[in-house]
């Protein structure tokens, strides 16, 4: 895989400047050449259902997108619009800190893909899913 | 297309009754046998690009995927849990108001599937997509 | 929607250029502003299920890809390379002849989305999709 | 992950029952508790682009499907339906053997999902993709 062109802190940094992404509570928690890993705290706004209070997949499917797009940015340098996106919906997601681990599959000219998982705090596989995005764009 | 089984009324009460819906401020604003249309206006946490102040691919994709859904609740009677999603992202969200029309495409007894298509205040698209539904589960 | 850039036989010639199409037997049955109309004869090597004889699903996503591809065409003179494709599998594929209906969703600069419903020979929707294509490469 | 439920000669033998998988030539190269590999040789008929030979986006799109579903089947003991499928394109595919190597991403009760890559002879990722299987139908 390509070297990083951001440190953990510059990532952290990028992310934080979206406001949806400090609204969402993101937290990068370790970087490496093959994956990032993100944490989200949980909110009461996240909630799909409230007797169960799990969180809605709309929220897993925004984390995804974001994680995903992060692992190429952190290849590129900066983040690039989002062609289309995929998710899929594993288990329910009960309340509590959620993981999302994310890594480039392909990284093109035009075109580039990553896929990205989202655990609960135990390690469980909740959602997961790959969106493309536009490389050449330079946003 | 199969018969209504909500009012529009009880379609704003269903969608009001979830915390992230009420967060996003989801209005249902026609409801017919096709397709329901439901609006949604423009909040600052939802920017993704602070100096064009355009909304997040993830906002959309939560929009997409809600839409979708209750477009098979106003059949079947009640929400059902995503199996999966896909959203293709076709013009920047300027800020201002949103608008997203779904309907059914397939009702099926343990999958369903819906599309959905957001506008903006100009009618213009901006994003669409589809989702799997789990028909069976009755939540 | 933007004026068709071929004819109806112009987009037979196109199609049946391919060798795997000539294999699929497509054949455009209808070609208008708004979508166009492929019809696709049943052969033995489509079957996923020697004793029902139905089609399989590896099938209807190429169908859909070709068909979807070929609505962009329509309007740009030319198809262009597939960046993702989606398929929902709605009902099992009996034998006989099979009928896509495909439209553009967008014309964009550097990348196109079209969608594409596939039925039976009764007018039963068996699947459907949607592809985002590689405008610019003028292939 | 689960163990494996067929061996690696039973696997063969439950793909090749399938008619279109005999004409692809579906080959089970590898089998082990983690992942599949499958190989394909060219043929003609795959191609999309006479001038430059390389196969049909259709085609890598069935194979992804393929090799995505025996993934889950070596697990479950049968094939199940496909729900959807998603397929990433990412390279031209020239002609020569096609490898793809599957794995489950998770075995649910009513659904599963599992995702495919598919490689040229010289490792290079042409195309990726997942599915969603109905695991409940026990086709």
């Amino acid at each position: 895989m390509a070297e990083n062109k951001m440190t953990k802190a510059e990532l952290q940094e990028r992310i934080t400047l979206v406001p949806f992404h400090k609204w969402l509570g993101l937290n990068v928690v370790e970087m490496n050449e093959d994956a990032n890993n993100v944490s989200i705290p949980w909110r009461e706004e996240f909630v799909v259902n409230p007797k169960a209070g799990y969180t809605h997949g709309g929220i897993l499917a925004a984390i995804i997108d974001i994680a995903a797009d992060y692992a190429l940015a952190a290849k590129i340098g900066a983040p690039i619009p989002t062609v289309d996106l995929r998710v899929d919906c594993h288990r329910p997601a009960m309340p509590g800190e959620l993981t999302v681990e994310a890594r480039p599959i392909k990284l093109g000219r035009t075109f580039s893909t990553a896929e990205a998982f989202v655990y609960d705090s135990e390690g469980a596989l909740l959602a997961s899913g790959r969106g493309v995005y536009h490389s050449q764009s330079g946003s």
